[in-house]
């Protein structure tokens, strides 16, 4: 059984039911999980240690590449199995459990996880499950639709735990380039030089002495949530598509532009997909996420070359995809996640990073995860990775949400996850505010001309030229700074 | 005359005074000075240029390495010539000016200005002045105490003013090593593999039909203001080392410790000095800037090699070193702050970084840069480079400033540096807060008990066990976030 899947005789006889497997762990152990914005996660141990949890003490370190599908973070933490959770998720049962102090929550740059396993900052993971499409005769376990952390998982592992996939297709098998920094001191540079190269092998490595169990599964991904384009993210798409045609214009960029990164959901998929109808062509991405946009982008012929680490789609774009690897094989590579995510890689590559946020500030500075300032979303993804090293970092974010009782520019936001520093340009479907070489004041001048929505403008213009009268590099009043937000905590409305 | 230093003759006639060469400066045009942390920066153009500032209409946009010493910062501002500033100052009347609104500064990671110069996303450089010890035969500028951003400047400015200083001596040829990345894309990785590696040229490359004119200046550097250690700063020393003894005795660390770097400042000069009695040896540094600190522990034999992108030394210290460089030429490096500073370099070293923080929060946010939230001190400098890409970032802070009347612990800092994610470890005199792999309510109780001044963290607690009633993964009360600033702004002191 399973001869094309597990091409050594003897690992056939470690096959186990997912019950069986999630008898092996114990209370307060450490995790990893492969598993990336929902795709190439594990369908099958999840259910079956919520299950364990719900019958005696079980608690966990949870570790993934970033979130997971199939409602196991949710059923994970339900049954209370989930003491430490990290670095990533976008579950609302566990989002709950975090809010309340239940689920501690270590939101992380995405390219850092395993550098701090590594490094030893982390304690050492103990068992690692990873889904994979085959193991090879070598004692190489082949991933699915994503590879995340979990090359490493495998390689810091004491014991290993496969869900091998029968839905995934054996033609994934080649789609993928596993490369892992050595420990340091020592390490040399990674040879990445193009967003096409190739610099690992084909499989993740592993001794297969330490493969403690094989559970055969045969679930799909979990579909992208993403919503279609709007009349309000083409509006977005549309000044981003602007402002890099003036970038070529201008001689700073080539219609080939640079490497494009988007971030996950709905408003940077629609500014990739703006992209079918721009002049530019030969475009590159290097990316940690490639949804639909991106195979939209390959088909058009836009878009010579997609590197990331994992593939979410649409429930139909990811039935097809499955069935025409072949047709994306020569144009696609699946990285891991501190490869995809890379500083030294990024600012090599010099990419164009086009990320969302949840509300940014007169002077620049981003929110991304909390919302109200305190309440976690999803985490910080790779966003940070990307904005920071990036040739030019994009935040994209509607004005006003909740039908215009948040405006989305605000004087100053409550939670800092990208600072003026790493922010290049903000666009909201009212405009594009292009901050490059601008001091702070010059900044919040275009930013509330630019991108505020009318109904919060004034009031903005009137909050900046007060706190000017008080002075400072980044004029503000502190006592008025989050008044927006105060106002929507007890009125569930900013607008004065 | 000046054979030894000018060593193409036909350069030397172009010789000619500092009020002659500051009749090259057009208004509106940019500028880029050597200089960085007061070491190695022009000693008479900025004078030259401010005495025409206050003749003429003359307006520059001026970029540096980081701050200039000889008041030259404070001569230019008042003179009314410095339109923009970039990336870092630290001069009393050029920061009013700033904090005025007079002057749009531009506080950049040092890492950044001259990757944002050569991706065109700031204006091309008009002119570059730059310090130099000597001319080299084929055409090669020998930088004095510190390289700074002068090579890029040099490689992208129109025309060249090159200060020769006389008072720096010739044995400073060969401490430096030029390696500038190139345009994107097409970029090779940066071949630095141990902290003493050379990887470019001894000299500064410029075609010799560039140089449009030569001044001859005999004026030392500024030496630095860092104050000797106290009991405070030892104690905040003690605690480091303790935490670091304690990594090497888990195996996490080799008593070699990882490659140090250490911000500009008393703190951080007294931490590195507090190793002369550590058990450490073997230590290597790959920072920014080499203080006094830096030379005790060349001296004592336990640093076996420094690289850095500049040398800032008290009076007597400074002699010393111009009159002994061959002591250090084989343990010392001067690099392009782009290579000292650079995450490529930094993440593959795997450095542990010891930075300055104004303030940070209960749950380790910190702030490097703007007093009271608003106002700017001297700028983020090489700390965001640093402290995202370490093995370990530490930011050090006395509990307390203006005798107790402020807090540098506080509930939500006003103005965000470095966000939780880049920071591991707080310290301030009273203790140490390990954050690794903490989720933001358990950083709070550590940093709360830890590190806050006794006087402080009552109210730290209450405010804190009432922000965890409202829940979220981060809590506050928004409305009480600031308070303890505003009551300092309205009482001068944050005590309530």
């Amino acid at each position: 059984m399973y001869e094309d899947r597990i091409r050594q005789p003897e690992l056939r006889q470690k096959i186990m039911t997912a019950e069986e497997a999630a008898r092996l762990f114990r209370d307060g152990m450490s995790v990893g999980m492969s598993g990336f914005t929902k795709a190439g996660d594990c369908k099958a141990l999840p259910a079956a240690l919520a299950e364990r949890a719900r019958q005696e003490d079980l608690k966990l370190t949870l570790i993934t590449g970033a979130s997971l599908g199939n409602d196991s973070d949710g059923l994970m933490a339900q049954a209370g199995l989930l003491a430490r959770r990290m670095p990533f998720q976008a579950d609302a049962s566990l989002r709950k459990k975090i809010n309340d102090g239940e689920v501690m929550f270590i939101d992380q740059h995405l390219s850092e996880t395993v550098e701090q396993l590594r490094g030893h900052n982390l304690a050492p993971i103990d068992i690692a499950v990873i889904e994979a499409v085959a193991i090879t005769e070598d004692g190489g376990i082949v991933p699915s639709t994503s590879v995340g952390n979990s090359a490493s998982f495998v390689e810091q592992a004491a014991q290993v735990i496969i869900e091998l996939n029968l839905r995934m297709p054996l033609s994934l098998e080649g789609l993928h380039d596993i490369y892992v920094p050595a420990a340091r001191p020592g390490r040399t540079p990674i040879p990445m030089l193009n967003v096409d190269d190739r610099i690992g092998g084909a499989a993740i490595r592993v001794d297969p002495a330490r493969i403690a169990a094989i559970v055969v599964t045969d679930s799909a991904d979990s579909p992208s949530a993403i919503l279609p384009p709007d009349d309000e993210t083409q509006a977005i798409a549309g000044h981003v598509i602007e402002f890099l045609s003036g970038e070529v214009k201008a001689g700073r960029l080539t219609p080939a532009l640079l490497p494009l990164q988007a971030g996950i959901g709905t408003i940077a998929n629609a500014v990739l997909h703006g992209l079918l109808d721009s002049p530019f062509a030969g475009l590159t991405m290097y990316s940690e996420v490639l949804q639909d946009s991106a195979f939209e982008l390959l088909d058009s012929g836009q878009l010579d070359f997609a590197s990331a680490s994992s593939i979410t789609l649409s429930e139909a774009r990811h039935e097809t995809f499955l069935q025409e690897v072949e047709r994306y094989r020569s144009r696609l590579v699946l990285r891991p996640q501190e490869i995809s995510n890379h500083p030294e890689v990024l600012r090599r590559l010099g990419i164009i990073a086009i990320n969302t946020a949840l509300e940014f500030d007169i002077y620049g500075n981003v929110n991304s995860t909390h919302v109200g300032g305190t309440h976690m979303m999803n985490g910080i993804g790779g966003s940070g990775d990307f904005a920071r090293n990036a040739h030019l970092s994009i935040f994209v974010s509607k004005s006003v949400a909740k039908a215009g009782a948040i405006s989305s520019v605000v004087p100053m936001v409550p939670h800092v996850d990208h600072t003026e520093h790493d922010v290049d340009v903000v666009a909201t479907e009212w405009g594009l505010a292009d901050l490059r070489g601008l001091a702070p004041r010059e900044r919040a001048e275009l930013i509330i001309e630019r991108c505020a929505h009318p109904h919060y403008r004034e009031e903005l213009r009137h909050y900046f030229r007060q706190a000017c009268k008080r002075g400072g590099q980044t004029p503000h009043m502190l006592e008025l700074a989050f008044s927006w937000h105060e106002r929507f905590r007890r009125a569930r409305s900013m607008l004065a």
